[in-house]
């Protein structure tokens, strides 16, 4: 059983030593002489501990479009720009994509995403090889495929189920407007008996729940009420416009909501409640969104957008900063299902070592305060997944290679 | 005559080369066997030129503070919290203070700010010392310091006037609520006669302007009419609480306004109205404020927050990448008087080299649209600011030694 020491590592005001044993944290301190025998002694001296972020939405392969079309209108911005682009991806493109948001992502901080696209097997197979974790979509959406991929979806599901202990398969439904309710609803049912994640976009443009009040007779959230798949294994992309009913019943039935802010301010979609959402108390996370809209996968960036805009809606003392970088972190854990997003014995050994010496998380009055509100991804030093180093010293194994490789293929693609 | 050519770097779409010759950008491209004689030649092969950060409103050595008292009510944070701390802090903490705020605007791409604090002797020395330009205030409060004090503070405007070609004084009343009439009217008398810069916070709450409202008669703007501080020189930070008519006559004096966006998110002061701000034709730049409420001074975060907020309230094509960095760049320079912030023959020779390798930057099918919405300060490789490197490969001199002498002092003080 392989065993790795930090040594020396702040955490929570103290300098310790912690035991990473079976990919878990197995002791935070207080460690025998038999712990060090055998183990991976890792020097941590002028490091900090942190929880790393989870992702809670993503379109990773989408990187490949960041920057291609910006500062439009959403109709001509998809039509005229992303859907020709995507047009032409093929699954080795999406295996090329997805290397460099996952690279991205790791370099920022980000040991898990969830990832609504096309081509999971790619995607797949590159959060395998580079050690860190996602819930990768099936996605669905009709018109977009034939029927028989629809069912090859479902095949998919539960044969690819158990392939790894860091990805997990879910079902994911495009949206109420792409998906009807005869699907929505065979969606629904299957996650539930595969005991699946079903995410989906929810209530992201008020022209969204506008056309669901005039087809439906009511609100996006309440739609999801009535095909029954509001409930713990359900979890909602962006959530801008949300009613304090719709609130209530994801609340009630401890569905998960997450945000997505930047994404939500560029395309002018809208600020979220945050304020409210909190007050209802409905678990809350925050994603990144596709880099075509953001236009990074920087989860940092999103969570102290998420505290400013919650803070002008609201007051200055509202999500202090711990509150909100559990958003960024162990809510998106637990909303996803994964025992993790926090340093503490039993949880999965994910996490960040940040360099106590960068001039943003200096003085140090507060590192939890610094971290949220003044660092930015220079002062991660290297990251953990898994109880296994995915960056060492600011370096990713093959990080020159990677993004060579999606620049000769975007500018095949564009 | 010193000279310096960054060779092979990439330009608006071209690798050239570019010669530096008395402080300025002499040839962007086009050069001559003759310009290559005696000249520090610099490889920049996958490197990209881009302007630096001028930050419009900083107080600089507030950085000393940064994670010291957060989210709580604005009295609260200043009387119990801010006050006490900035009570105990001697000259040489000043000095310390600022030098840890210069490291973090260099690391960060930014090469002027514009500071409006106490024991401004100290401040100009770290400027001096560590190589950017800046704007330093003469601070005027009435209250907070005796007659006396006020007298040498005009004084020390005219001795000090021509120190340094990186360093000018301005002329900074707090507010028209710390600075009453007729101390605010000497204060532009003396920035006319003197050709100084005129700053002050204006219009930054709603009780700010409803108290204006209710002693004079009129808006903050209005007062500053009447005072006669409007024109080409007065500079004006925050401007969260403008009306239509405000915004008229800032855009018809001249005067330029300095958003804050972070800063007035966190102490929940509001969104400022950039789409109307920007309609109106007046000049609008962009500042960090102190890193006690920010809370670090990284402009390019302040650049996307001002894109996503002004495209939340408009429209998704307001405000284009390259708009928004001149807010951040040109803008600034333009609104203290500094020809600078552009890469173009006769201005300033000051620049940023980012790395075309940097996994943010990729793919690139646009450049500035990458910079703007996707980089983050691990991109910048070196900076230069009249004409010289004051970071070459992701380091500056000294810096370990300046965030060492930054925690100690601060543990210290606190």
């Amino acid at each position: 059983m392989a065993k790795t020491i930090l040594k020396s590592v702040f955490h929570q005001g103290n300098f310790c030593d912690i035991l990473i044993s079976n990919k878990r944290f197995a002791k935070i301190g207080g460690l025998t002489p038999k712990d060090y025998e055998k183990a991976k002694v890792v020097d941590c001296n002028g490091l900090a501990i942190l929880p790393p972020f989870y992702n809670g939405h993503c379109h990773a392969a989408m990187t490949l479009l960041r920057g291609y079309a910006d500062d439009m209108p959403l109709q001509e911005w998809l039509q005229n720009h992303i859907w020709p682009f995507e047009g032409k991806m093929k699954p080795k493109d999406i295996e090329i994509g997805s290397r460099l948001a996952i690279l991205e992502m790791i370099k920022s901080g980000t040991v898990f995403f969830a990832d609504m696209y096309w081509h999971r097997e790619q995607t797949m197979k590159v959060v395998k090889e580079m050690g860190i974790r996602a819930t990768i979509g099936v996605t669905f959406a009709e018109g977009l495929v034939p029927q028989e991929a629809i069912e090859n979806n479902f095949k998919f599901l539960r044969d690819h189920k158990f392939e790894s202990d860091r990805v997990a398969l879910a079902v994911m439904p495009h949206s109420p407007y792409m998906v009807g309710e005869k699907l929505f609803k065979r969606c629904a049912q299957v996650a539930r008996e595969e005991e699946m994640i079903l995410h989906t976009h929810l209530a992201e443009t008020k022209k969204e729940v506008a056309d669901c009040k005039k087809q439906y007779g009511c609100t996006p959230v309440e739609l999801m009420d009535r095909y029954g798949v509001l409930g713990g294994n359900f979890v909602a992309a962006h959530c801008v416009h949300m009613n304090q009913d719709d609130m209530a019943m994801m609340a009630e039935s401890c569905s998960a909501a997450i945000l997505n802010p930047c994404s939500n301010l560029k395309l002018c979609s809208g600020i979220p409640k945050i304020p409210k959402m909190l007050e209802s108390g409905m678990l809350v996370g925050i994603g990144t969104d596709g880099a075509s809209s953001n236009n990074n996968l920087d989860m940092h960036e999103e969570m102290k957008l998420t505290s400013l805009l919650t803070k002008v809606s609201s007051s200055a003392e509202k999500l202090p900063a711990g509150e909100v970088l559990k958003m960024a972190t162990s809510n998106v854990a637990i909303a996803y299902g994964i025992p993790a997003g926090v340093i503490a014995e039993g949880f999965l050994a994910d996490a960040l070592l940040v360099d106590l010496k960068n001039e943003r998380l200096n003085p140090c009055h507060n590192l939890v305060s610094n971290w949220v509100y003044a660092a930015d991804s220079s002062s991660i030093h290297s990251v953990l997944c898994n109880g296994q180093f995915v960056m060492e010293n600011h370096h990713v194994d093959g990080e020159e290679d990677i993004v060579r490789e999606a620049e000769l293929c975007a500018k095949r693609l564009a």
